[in-house]
């Protein structure tokens, strides 16, 4: 990804030292080591990030909005320590995960306890907007859970429609993506009519990175996304690509999508001929179509913003759609 | 347990109507399906009725309470289902923990939605009073938290002293049942100081109630705990009474008591005689002694508040220490 420190200048390493210093109990040590260990685990704080420069935009400086943006990045590594171990991950910006550095227990626990402290930090303090953004925050939540079990689920659905896809993903990341863009508003006293704005702006650039997601995990020339190449393809996850490749294909190219989709395959032949198949079957057109179909939204939307918000959403839509991993 | 809806008369069936009502999305299925089941599951339901009965007594009425009391009790519930996968326990209530039911990633995930449900419910309103109680509930839901930590810590320690259980126990279930009872009194306008009395009485009556737990295991001559007799012995579970046997011990009753804590002796030879080496190093009187003393701090305390407060109290801490199961 492009540097994202320059979205919102300097308040990453600002934030990460906030987050390193907030207060924990020392005791019971192995509920607040974890927890430690999950706040200082690092990533790009995205949405803490989006939450105090809107609210900067609107007047609320980076420590008036800090317990919210502590807030929403407590309740993002909840639902990763969580999400981790439903999904068995074993590794996040290059470290163990929190379960396996320690154990399945103490992932459930420690989970539990951020996403207590989560709420904690966002109600520290009694205001009109605070009540207005827990409102949001609780429901984001509530759709990050369900879009993790529509995730789950599609494991063993065979027909997932590209519908049901794009409505898995915006509940499972879009959702809080854009309640950290809500809630820092809010503290600024938005109106009605701007939030509304600011939430179509940032579903749609979520639906964007996420298809750019799918999308580069095929035609990445190398492994610059974290993970190994193929991984998505082998596992068959049932991406936006992969959905409208099998609705594209006729009987034949559907058999041989299905060879080609198995860990052998990719192993002995590589991605290629699956990349070949997908550009034959108009799907890579397609998804990037779609993805300038997305942004250009953003920028008609974004129009109708004041000029400050219009400036902090297009700034983070520039940065989130040309990063390259 | 005597009949608890005695306590509150009638609320428990129309708390159950409440929380069976309580409106969830259909979808996905498999995630509020399994919520559903946790809402549905039964219990004592005494958390969300310490509540309601307190706010009551300072004339609020139980509709008015309601979103409290499904909160506080979505909270515990959330609590079971998390514990019930830590514990790895089977049964609850006579049917299959939720985990069992479904599996893994499904008991994580729902526990996980409850516990938002849970936030969802208390902040629905707004008021001075619901961010009073919403610092409490928070609280206490850390405490819950830290007393699991330390319980999972204590199954692989030796020398658990008596001051680390209580204070384990205070957590783990204490500070719920008492923050129940603090929201129920701030929602009817209760000053600071009946809050810290309201406080001092539950942890109290928390405290007495978890000691006849563990001397009902040892005394029981039947099997009313809804457990099998003597389990908490074949785990060595280090309780009250076995924490303070060990300490009343010499050399050789300690290497007698080892002996007889094996699942080998308590299947051959019952518990009796393990009662009655309890009997002999004292450790039964000075368990009974110390639930006495807890009830009669109760009675103490309660005398400081006003009348109305004070028949709650001393009614729910009855029911509690009254129980034969």
């Amino acid at each position: 990804m492009t540097d994202f420190n320059k979205f919102y200048p300097n308040y990453v390493p600002w934030f990460n030292e906030q987050l390193h210093t907030y207060p924990l109990p020392d005791k019971p040590e192995n509920l607040y080591k974890p927890v430690r260990y999950a706040l200082d685990g690092g990533g790009k704080r995205i949405r803490p990030a989006l939450l105090a420069a809107l609210a900067d935009s609107y007047g609320i400086s980076r420590e008036e909005s800090l317990h919210a943006a502590l807030a929403i990045e407590m309740i993002h590594l909840f639902t990763l320590v969580h999400d981790d171990i439903m999904d068995s991950d074993e590794l996040r910006h290059g470290k163990p995960t929190l379960h396996v550095k320690w154990d399945l227990n103490t992932g459930i626990l420690s989970g539990d306890a951020l996403f207590t402290l989560a709420f904690k930090c966002l109600t520290e303090r009694n205001s009109p907007a605070i009540y207005q953004a827990n409102r949001i925050f609780i429901q984001s939540i509530l759709d990050v859970c369900e879009g993790q079990s529509l995730d789950l689920d599609f494991e063993t659905t065979e027909d997932v429609t590209e519908e049901a896809y794009l409505t898995m993903i915006e509940k499972k990341t879009g959702h809080l993506l854009s309640g950290a863009a809500k809630i820092g508003a809010v503290l600024g006293g938005a109106s009605h009519k701007d939030l509304e704005l600011i939430e179509s702006v940032i579903l749609a650039v979520g639906r964007a990175f996420q298809l750019q997601d799918d999308l580069l995990e095929l035609t990445s020339s190398t492994d610059n996304m974290g993970k190994s190449l193929g991984s998505d393809l082998i596992e068959k996850k049932k991406t936006y690509l992969l959905i409208n490749a099998y609705k594209a294909a006729d009987k034949k190219q559907r058999s041989l999508l299905d060879s080609m989709l198995t860990p052998d395959y990719i192993f002995n032949n590589g991605i290629n001929s699956i990349r070949e198949l997908f550009h034959t079957l108009g799907v890579i057109e397609m998804t990037v179509n779609r993805i300038k179909q997305e942004a250009e939204k953003t920028r008609l939307i974004t129009r109708q913003l004041p000029e400050p918000q219009q400036n902090i959403l297009n700034t983070f839509s520039s940065f989130i759609l040309n990063r390259t991993k």
